[in-house]
């Protein structure tokens, strides 16, 4: 606590960040289910890591198991929500409106997770000033001017690589909070807004790589 | 050397595997800008990691650098694309033809990489037996018989969470090699498939979390 006083913030890992959207997950699965308590075992079973990994991911944020009781569903889910910040909705922008884009618009489990897409942006005369799924379309221009006006904080890029740094910094310019991206491009963003990236040919190269290694590995 | 003739395959962590690509992606990029040579250091500071690192990363696959001169980018390139698979082309299964599987069929980033999507699956009798982007689709039923027949080694998932481990099992019946998921779902997958799972709504979550990390911290 001494630390947290001192304002130096602690630094989750990147990897338990990800798990508390999946413990979140599981939660919601179980409680579908009916299912009222659970426990580190169990969390940590699902997704593949120790019951010592779920309570030390989890301790970054509190206190939140019984003894010999284990986790409440009802209390966990809403404190992980918080803590992920989608206890909230958030409005956010698409920038982008090719076949990716409009893919993205369509796919509901943003919206299930309290993710609004408020503003759609591409830089093509023949699509601004067109609705998709029910949204106008808007030159990037326009970026600065209506992400303040619709309160949006987050961004997500489906423009061509060679396009993308420009459409961040305008994001950036315009107080985005964090980005998405999805442009094959790596970007140089100021360390305050947060960044997520993903490479859909560069995933699936993972793959490939994995399967040629074990190919060689066992002499085929 | 000892190690690899006891036949103990030599582990690649996860995040070097995915900056091969990365360095690939930059060397491509060094290529058409003209230049023939590059550094560790270049290639680190491009990715953000020291040069150290990027020399650990290739060193796991032999010694490509030259004292005094660095990489030749002509004589690197394909040695990555070796190491990564990607010197030949694979084909590629894509189960699940809704928006974000049309969005992945059209997606010109897989095939500009050697990845040929040659067959969809489905099981909506409203998509069974029409051709989308050229492509007939075929019922999930299928799936054996044309993984066989079309020598297809790597998977695409874009079917709803709740069908995922059917097909998942289904393909690995068939003798797939590796699994790229979309679907919103946790698989239990053979360690002989390769794997790699996306959760775009997950993602986004980290996004939120991060922004709401740092305006707690923050006070705001």
């Amino acid at each position: 606590m001494a630390k947290r006083e001192k304002s130096q913030p602690t630094v989750i890992p990147r990897a338990a960040a990800s798990r508390l959207s999946r413990y979140l997950r599981y939660l919601e699965e179980l409680d579908r289910n009916g299912v009222t308590t659970t426990s580190s075992q169990a969390l940590g079973a699902a997704l593949g890591v120790t019951a010592a990994q779920v309570r030390k991911d989890l301790g970054y944020f509190g206190q939140f198991g019984y003894p010999g009781l284990g986790y409440k569903i009802a209390q966990l889910t809403p404190e992980l929500r918080r803590i992920l910040g989608t206890d909230k909705a958030w409005n956010v922008a698409l920038v982008g409106i090719g076949n990716l884009g409009t893919a993205l618009l369509r796919y509901k489990g943003f919206s299930a997770h309290g993710f609004r897409i408020v503003a759609l942006f591409d830089a093509s005369p023949a699509l601004v000033g067109k609705r998709v799924e029910g949204n106008e379309v808007h030159h990037v221009d326009e970026i600065s001017a209506r992400v303040r006006e619709c309160n949006i904080e987050l961004a997500v890029l489906s423009v061509p690589g060679e396009a993308a740094q420009a459409v961040a910094d305008r994001l950036v310019e315009a107080g985005i909070r964090g980005i998405f991206n999805f442009a094959p491009a790596l970007l140089n963003l100021t360390q305050e807004v947060a960044y997520v990236s993903i490479d859909l040919a560069l995933e699936l190269e993972q793959l490939s790589f994995v399967v040629t290694q074990r190919e060689r590995e066992s002499g085929l």
